[in-house]
């Protein structure tokens, strides 16, 4: 599927008819109730549709979830939109009924300010938990960048700005490919650092659990996609699962599911292909491909500007007994301290990691486990372990298979043929250190 | 109760009938195929009863178990013992046919040095997995042990030494109590610093789990008790059980879960009180209240000690649905990355705890959750957040609850009547630091 499509610029202005805008209006220093000692940074962004279009969304399943979250689900479940209004700086959560009326807020704000009709604006929010919205500088914020949208690269870089938290630098991709006879885009920007271990639903409910293995196990991330793909919305929420579930719901970088996680998707159909009504054909396949490329891109990103990560692993679990298995021992071993922090040392440290299998809520046997290392995407597996015993690799060359800033992890159980992955990072002081924050600047007290 | 019992100097050899001698054999040295750089330590340790007693033990529940574990389970369940042989520096776990032997040969030479009959020896081993133990010095090591035991204060030093890994200190306690108009003592050591978040059972087998929980959710720590009470071995291990549920299975250093994790007592009934025969009647909770003090006590060291900690925090979750509901939310946030670092920073971060609790399988309701901070067993709470919503509490008030080295952080969830504990600690620079380990030695490999 690879081949089908071709890198752009522009990210979420790639697509026909999409302008955006990103400003700064003061929420980061109201929010936080001192003045920024780094400049001026952006903080709100809109992105906006010049025709009203489909939208799907996913959502963290954080029971305790914010007040953008909570507006966006119903929204998404319409299935039309046009616009998103997003800040940062303050995720609007914790925020009790007031939270929910300044949500409603910006939302009106929105639609007012780009005459769009009511409930075409989506909301999205992340920086401090428990902090009233400032709107005064969401209004003023609104109104700025709605005078500043436009369709190049920069308006795109500007948005991706904006929705930075601490983030070291904005996250963007866009494809091209073709679809029902015509040529179409997809473009998105996200952002997320810390508190990254998503797992979105498209209600925001959590699926049933399987026993033993932990409901939403899973920081604020936020992700916008647009495209000028024509797609029924049903069809579009369908093809976002999928992709999420494959990106966004397989990262880890400290195993904290935020309260503020979101992926919207706007699809305003101007590429004026064939509509893709249904998930069977063709047309499905090659749309839901190009999204999952876009979303696992920007979840990638998320992990390598992780806070403090300084190695990404991809976890691969493979033989287990259900999915459900791989799965819970792919994030044991991801959000294992012991495991993180070898990672760090680059150790080679497979007593850390068949430990971490072994403790799992996944049926684990000691004399079955290979535990591997690969360059990413390489088919070359340095094996330090096999059926449970130590393989006779010299230690040498195993410390040189966990020494990359990236590298693939392969644990193979041999008990079935059930497989999942994880894409992990280390531990390291400068987490610590970030996180551990400042009691003298309430401004790192956010989620 | 507390007042029934006092403590007692010597630890495990406080108890009528226990002698204990710790050595330096050089296990830690060939363990890691280096030389101590600090001098020798010891690594072996021998506990021996003048007459068998009655045995009970709890074991890790993770699926990589090692060869002690697997020994000692089936010799716990026969409820007779005389002796514990332990070791540090090699845990013989993840070594296969040849550790079983070696775990079997180590109890065999401990039976035929002191002269017991066989199958009387428990064994107990910690340190770096998958490394086959050097069964030279653990013959020299035995040998010498046997010649030097003894029942004075400093003997039982020497073993608490013997057993240490990462820890900083030897851990000890003991108490004395009347019991069926007898004086008795029990007398515990203990050990571990990191892979610290036991699960233990009497067969090492999981429980069942209920839904959501995780199975066994829980680094070597190896707990030895002595006591001269005489008590059947059917109503030891029930005392044991409820002992360490409320105890080493409440604790969390780094949420991982060792291989080796193992409390073992012994009970030589020469302290002549009325046996002990069923878990009805004044005798049986006098004697358990005891147990589970001593321990708590050591639990609690562990906590203490942890590689790294600066701060111990006593998570209390009430109010919730479930015990399963309880416990799940308490661990939560004990093994939450983002919760960690802010009581490393001494930063009252209420936003990080409820997205914490948000995640947890527990049912939480946002607008009911409370959040405070007391002194240890203070019933003066500084609330943070009530209702799901900020206090009037100053920031600095706050702060200043979080400060202290140690401190309880009380979360009501405000749904039902359930409740647990979790004793945990912040993640500091310095857990990082250590367990990224040094690549060019080895030594750090260890479990």
């Amino acid at each position: 599927m690879k081949a089908r499509f071709k890198a752009v610029d522009g990210s979420i202005v790639a697509p026909t008819g999409f302008r955006t805008g990103g400003v700064f209006c003061d929420i980061k220093r109201l929010g936080t109730g001192k003045g920024s000692d780094k400049g001026q940074k952006r903080d709100l962004a809109l992105i906006v549709s010049d025709v009203p279009g489909s939208v799907a969304g996913m959502f963290t399943t954080n029971q305790v979830c914010a007040a953008p979250v909570k507006l966006c689900v119903p929204r998404a479940a319409k299935g039309i939109a046009q616009a998103v209004v997003v800040n940062s700086g303050n995720a609007n959560a914790c925020t009790g009924r007031r939270g929910m009326k300044d949500a409603l807020a910006m939302a009106d704000l929105a639609e007012e300010t780009l005459g769009l009709p009511a409930g075409y604006a989506m909301v999205g929010s992340t920086g401090r938990i428990g902090v009233h919205m400032p709107m005064d500088s969401v209004r003023v914020g609104i109104a700025a960048a709605a005078k500043v949208l436009g369709s190049s690269p920069r308006h795109a870089e500007h948005a991706a700005e904006a929705i930075m938290t601490s983030d070291t630098r904005p996250k963007q991709v866009a494809v091209e490919f073709k679809l029902g006879g015509k040529t179409v885009r997809i473009g998105g920007i996200c952002k997320g650092a810390g508190m990254i271990q998503p797992g979105m639903s498209a209600t925001g409910a959590r699926p049933a659990a399987a026993p033993g293995v932990p409901a939403g196990l899973h920081a604020t991330m936020l992700c916008f996609v647009t495209t000028d793909a024509a797609i029924d919305a049903t069809v579009l929420q369908a093809a976002l699962r999928e992709s999420v579930a494959h990106s966004f719901n397989r990262i880890t970088v400290d195993g904290d599911m935020s309260t503020n996680d979101t992926v919207l998707v706007i699809a305003n159909g101007l590429a004026a292909n064939r509509k893709v009504k249904t998930r069977r054909g063709p047309d499905f396949a090659a749309f839901q491909s190009a999204l999952q490329h876009v979303c696992l891109t920007l979840a990638k990103m998320i992990v390598r500007d992780g806070e403090g990560v300084h190695r990404v692993v991809t976890v691969r679990v493979s033989g287990a007994k259900s999915f459900a298995d791989a799965d819970a021992a792919a994030r044991a071993v991801a959000n294992s301290a012991l495991v993180k922090t070898s990672w760090h040392g680059g150790d080679p440290n497979w007593g850390r990691i068949i430990d971490a299998l072994g403790y799992s809520p996944a049926t684990v046997v000691e004399d079955k486990v290979d535990i591997g290392y690969s360059a990413p995407g390489s088919r070359k597996v340095v094996w330090s372990l096999r059926r449970g015993q130590p393989t006779r690799v010299s230690y040498a060359e195993l410390c040189r298979a966990a020494a990359p800033g990236e590298f693939e992890l392969h644990l193979r159980l041999n008990l079935g043929k059930h497989e999942a992955v994880m894409y992990a990072a280390d531990l390291t002081e400068h987490y610590v250190e970030f996180n551990k924050g400042n009691v003298a600047d309430p401004a790192t007290l956010g989620g």
